[in-house]
């Protein structure tokens, strides 16, 4: 059985790299029980860059970890996961190696896809309505954003305000606070934001009067960005996740009715 | 705003503890982001008990941590909780001294008022149709049973089974699975029970075949107990937590429409 609604694919292409035009491109499945590193997933993806397959493995490693595994639908888990690159070498591109600008630009456009890919699953999660986008930055520790960004995409109660669009920012910082990293309350913005504007309703840990129609019309959305700014240093991370939905609750309870 | 359904309340005597009836009784309000000890409840507890401070604060401590411990809603967790017990010495016993038979008779009394309180305040959980019961037995160290106990309760995926009345053993493992504590699945036998009788659905960690439809008698009555045994030792601990359901994404996603 897949719970999978959408075909997952994506692709780039790098001019002129190394003496060639090189492509990357991915398709992936996946739609719960995807937490905290891939899990239930797989992803293939493919490439006619002429590179070495130590040099590959490590571009995928970069690019997987600030994507794939930045990902949770349900918190739950499961062991089944794979992301498999290939490559041709048909590009013709001189080889690329490690530490060079050429990798640089390989992994770049490589986690692009991969990021691509990911949000692609995320939005798909078992009966999401929205993909949310949880950005943490000015954190001391990019560990710290990693687990802070994780934890707010986590929350059930975070979930189900965002798919009932409502700009519970008290969620967030609650998420932020139970996350077992070192952080001051007192220092962190929260933002709400989607393609229909971004918005300020917490300053300095303390709720802001904001305008809650402008706030809804962001959160109804299919794509909302929760901005967190910790002003304690310079690492960021981002997460992926969905909203909680009666449609979760339905494709996990009552599939066998 | 509360969203408590039902009073909590319940009590119970002691006859003849240290030359008096003694009598306990508590009340509890709480339903949502309760996790991971106590968090968004209260509970106030009296007793007539003669008792000093010091060792009641024992007794208590000791009725806690294997009651509103063990109870998780929806993994939320929130600052504000308290737990207190007022003891008159109305009931004219002698004082309970820590460490003889009649404090053993307190703390057991207590504890069942505690627990009592703990599974109302589960059952009662936001959107909650069912109390659900984790029992793991036969660990090795009682915290890898309570870490068990908790995850099984915590997981979306076994939550919305519940709800479903879906004998989803699978689902029950990969959260075993996933805790972190060193359990042999090879080893792990799972039941579904209920006032409507026991079912093994798992057997040294493999599906056997059982009654689904027995299953889904027993899985359709209000309390549910899910029953582990990891053959590995002698500790236990029992878990108390509800299933996830339409009604929880309303309560938490459309309260405000």
């Amino acid at each position: 059985m897949t719970t999978d609604t959408v075909l997952k694919e994506t692709a780039v292409c790098v001019p002129g790299l190394n003496g060639a035009d090189v492509c990357l491109g991915g398709i992936a499945k996946g739609s719960g029980m995807i937490h905290p590193n891939m899990a239930t997933m797989l992803c293939f993806l493919t490439t006619d860059a002429s590179i070495s397959p130590a040099v590959l493995n490590g571009a995928l490693h970069t690019a997987v970890w600030d994507s794939f595994n930045m990902v949770s639908v349900d918190g739950d888990t499961s062991t089944n996961d794979m992301v498999c690159i290939l490559a041709s070498g048909k590009a013709g591109n001189d080889p690329i190696e490690a530490d060079t600008p050429a990798y640089d630009l390989f992994v770049q456009a490589l986690k692009k896809v991969c990021v691509t890919l990911a949000r692609q699953v995320a939005k798909d999660g078992e009966g999401a309505t929205k993909l949310l986008v949880c950005k943490v930055s000015g954190a001391k520790e990019e560990n710290t954003a990693r687990v802070l960004a994780k934890n707010v995409i986590c929350s059930s109660l975070v979930k189900a305000a965002m798919f009932g669009a409502d700009a519970n920012w008290g969620r967030v910082l609650c998420a932020l606070g139970y996350a077992g990293e070192p952080v001051d309350v007192n220092q962190i913005d929260v933002s709400f934001g989607s393609r229909q504007g971004k918005i300020e309703v917490c300053k300095a840990g303390a709720g802001i009067p904001f305008d809650e129609e402008a706030a809804k019309k962001i959160l109804l959305e299919d794509e909302i960005d929760i901005l967190i700014e910790l002003h304690d240093g310079e690492a960021g991370a981002t997460a992926y996740g969905c909203d909680l939905t009666y449609d979760y609750v339905r494709i996990n309870g009552d599939y066998r009715s």
